[in-house]
């Protein structure tokens, strides 16, 4: 008895692949036979969970037989009051991905369009598959957004623009005059998911005020995360932030309980946690100097990054270099799949682990 | 400037409603002028954590700062040992309803039917709406599924079926042949979800062979949770068990970081806390005939259940006892949004838990 699975699924389906996760660090260092490798991968925030997180999760551990408060009443108040928006204009997820998906699963339909740039994060072109939508994948500027050839790509199809600023994986970054003159030119029944994902990390006097943006945009959403600056990569916590009956519709579609009660905890916390966050800023600021300093003293080409990472461009195949760089225990992230095959996306670590990255390189390509 | 979201949505958005969360306990006490009240709503462990998952989640904080593992490796591992099937058969969800809502994303599509019963879990007619596709709803047989008209419901256009047994909200339970003698009728092409959220309350020897029987009909998808018996409702963790090939295409759509961290850490422990279990199990017996006996003593109809909860049948509107029960500090859960205006479901809390609803009940209807 065998079934075609495939053919029983909607359609689009059959084009994705299954996500291939990474090897855990600990077998990786089995099958290598090394120990103590540091993990550059995943744009992880090296100094680990924020003491008043932890502290927060810890209070919360005896209710955690119970369900998540379903509104997220105490993250959503804690976000308004500090962004200076309504409750009704925040939704919660399971990550920032979990809320990407949840805009295509409310908004975008089989045959419809959906603009963004070449080398940018995965998921949008993952989505647009999945749910039968045509990608439009406008070839980028200088490994960034093009904003006049996006603008340009909107048709009477367009459903759905998706912009991530700095952009993964490459960490370029719009300037808010360029991103204005953008919005500017989308029709209002285009949606525009902004994802900041990164934006904590940009100097405050550097990043645009796409909430402000909100009132006169009511096809902007504002995407943000936990998981980078603030440490909770591990809890899945993101938010988005929009009109409010843009909001009210998504939450017809969205799961009530889709996030946890550790993260809402956990998140609320690290949010009122700015000694943390200014500490991760400034070493993501001073250790950046440092690898950008390495690759100009070496000759080597990379990404202007305003992320907690930065790509390497080594103008060859990227592969022997990374699994020489693995050998040396230092692990970082081929980029091949985002369509950058010479390049390595390494994340910002403590200074030491920088220290070994940097030490790896030079030994890897004297 | 405004605009009209819904008319941008997907088909079948405008048809759903935004979950609209209980209020937080602290909330309605407030309201109420009350303290101390007894939440029997939700059907949550009352034992709380176990001590097993709560040591696994502080082991876990230190790496709260990284993604969790995207394969799930640890958990699926000690539930295929546990469960005697391979670990390509397991998928794992932020809870089992993301887990429902993946298999309505990979498979049904706008136009399809889905096949559930009357007075069933809320999700299934929820996801179908939301995915443009039309419900069957079943008329019930004495409050539970009609096995043989679900069945003859089925039609060329039919894409998935949904069982849920011990069935929430009624409690109603379908013996191993009933079920065996269903499965064998429905045609491969159609898929089954057969949701267990609560078998681990059926005594071991009356359960169904659910994952036994995946051998033979590999259309069926065993659907699990940890959030009742298990006792970890606000950490989101569910699981399905089903064909390799099927999982692989569940794969394809998922989310690659679904399942938190502190999730899969206290899952895995969890599944190993037989004395927990085994407590929760013995307690939710021994507390259910007790309202058994209450019931019958006093002459009132309820639904005999085989899950944590028992629905009262008041034979009259409900909400007038619902809302005097919360003015003696006793939360039950309404289930007219279930299509049962008569009944109440309560929970089986601990002992004093649920002599304080015993004794309000006496009170109210006295």
């Amino acid at each position: 008895m065998s079934i075609n699975y495939l053919a029983l699924a909607n359609a689009g389906v059959e084009m994705l692949h299954p996500y291939q996760p990474g090897k855990p660090v600990e077998e990786l260092e089995r099958e290598l036979g090394i120990s103590n490798s540091v993990k550059l991968a995943s744009n992880e925030n090296p100094l680990g969970l924020s003491p008043k997180a932890k502290a927060a999760i810890e209070r919360a551990l005896p209710e955690l037989a119970r369900y998540p408060d379903a509104n997220g009443f105490g993250l959503k108040s804690a976000l308004a009051s500090k962004f200076g928006v309504n409750i009704d204009q925040l939704v919660l997820g399971n990550g920032s991905n979990e809320l990407i998906d949840l805009v295509f699963h409310t908004f975008v339909g089989a045959g419809q369009q959906v603009v963004f740039s070449q080398y940018t994060f995965i998921v949008y072109g993952m989505a647009t598959q999945a749910h039968g939508a045509n990608a439009v994948v406008v070839p980028a500027k200088d490994l960034g957004h093009d904003l006049d050839a996006m603008a340009a790509a909107i048709t009477d199809q367009t459903k759905l623009v998706c912009i991530t600023n700095p952009n993964n994986p490459t960490g370029t970054f719009l300037t808010k005059t360029e991103l204005a003159t953008f919005l500017a030119k989308v029709p209002k029944d285009v949606l525009i998911i902004l994802d900041e994902a990164y934006t904590e990390y940009v100097a405050e006097d550097e990043r645009h005020p796409s909430i402000e943006w909100l009132a006169q945009y009511p096809n902007l959403i504002v995407s943000r995360t936990f998981s980078k600056a603030y440490g909770l990569a591990g809890l899945r916590v993101g938010y988005m932030v929009a009109h409010p009956e843009l909001i009210s519709v998504l939450n017809r579609v969205r799961e009530p309980f889709n996030c946890n009660s550790l993260a809402l905890a956990a998140a609320e916390a690290a949010l009122d946690d700015e000694a943390y966050l200014s500490e991760a800023v400034t070493l993501n600021r001073h250790e950046m100097a440092r690898y950008e300093a390495f690759f100009d003293s070496q000759g080597l080409r990379y990404i202007k990054s305003r992320g907690n990472f930065i790509t390497l461009d080594l103008q060859r195949n990227a592969m022997p270099v990374y699994d020489a760089l693995l050998r040396e225990g230092v692990i970082v992230r081929p980029i091949a799949g985002y369509g950058l095959p010479n390049c390595l996306r390494i994340s910002i670590g403590l200074e030491h682990e920088n220290q070994r990255c940097l030490e790896a390189l030079t030994k890897v390509l004297a």
